[in-house]
């Protein structure tokens, strides 16, 4: 490699827009993502396990929990990535909408939730808009 | 292992919290934070690099980002978290601040920033609050 194509190697990571599909294909290979609102305390994120359904992010949480208390019928982002540390790159994906706080079976696939303990109630984030980006890794 | 104690080796992830000093030694183990804030299309979490300079979080931005029109001189949250897939384990630390967009040198550290072009923007975040989380894992 010459000292020209090193340079440009090193130089030329450059963030690309992914397709909707593929941000939902990437999404669910990924077993935490993080929630994200604007509470009383101003903006808040935290990571959780959480499982998609069509167009709907689920993800468990408890009755005296800030997300039960701050997320419902509210506007709520998603984001979910990978981070490629050793190689400089990776993905991230960011969705937006609506939160609604559920009781009862999804009727569908539940989040495999990491920590012990109930968690009785579901916030459904009915998800509006996806965009993701990836950074491009030299050849 | 008695079927019992795998049952509660199963059961018992817990979160504790961090003590406020291990929350800023362990951020800055890791190369990527997410910045999140309330913006005009509600709230929003990016992947960025950063760096630590005493207890502010700095960011490199550009001038036409959504970051420098919607950070500057309001809340904003950081988190950085180490997600341990394999043993279901993890921590996490969230920052709240105020977002100040900045020229010229930090006179510190910089972000190692990953991206190609120029970022000639500082966001720095003079964080207020930090709270850490770590999931138990069973002996």
């Amino acid at each position: 490699m010459s000292s020209q194509q090193q340079r440009e190697s090193v130089t030329t990571r450059r963030l690309v827009d992914l397709e909707v599909d593929e941000c939902w294909t990437l999404a669910v290979t990924r077993p935490v993502g993080r929630l994200a609102w604007c509470g009383a305390q101003g903006p808040t994120v935290l990571p959780v396990n959480f499982a998609v359904n069509g167009t709907n992010v689920l993800v468990r949480t408890t009755a005296y929990s800030e997300v039960s208390r701050e997320c419902d019928d509210s506007p709520v982002a998603f984001e979910i990535d990978d981070i490629d540390t050793e190689n400089r790159a990776g993905w991230s994906v960011l969705m937006r909408g609506r939160g609604h706080l559920e009781y009862g079976p999804a009727g569908g696939q539940e989040p495999d939730v990491w920590l012990s303990g109930p968690r009785s109630l579901r916030l459904r984030i009915e998800v509006t808009e996806v965009t993701g980006r990836r950074v491009t890794t030299p050849e």
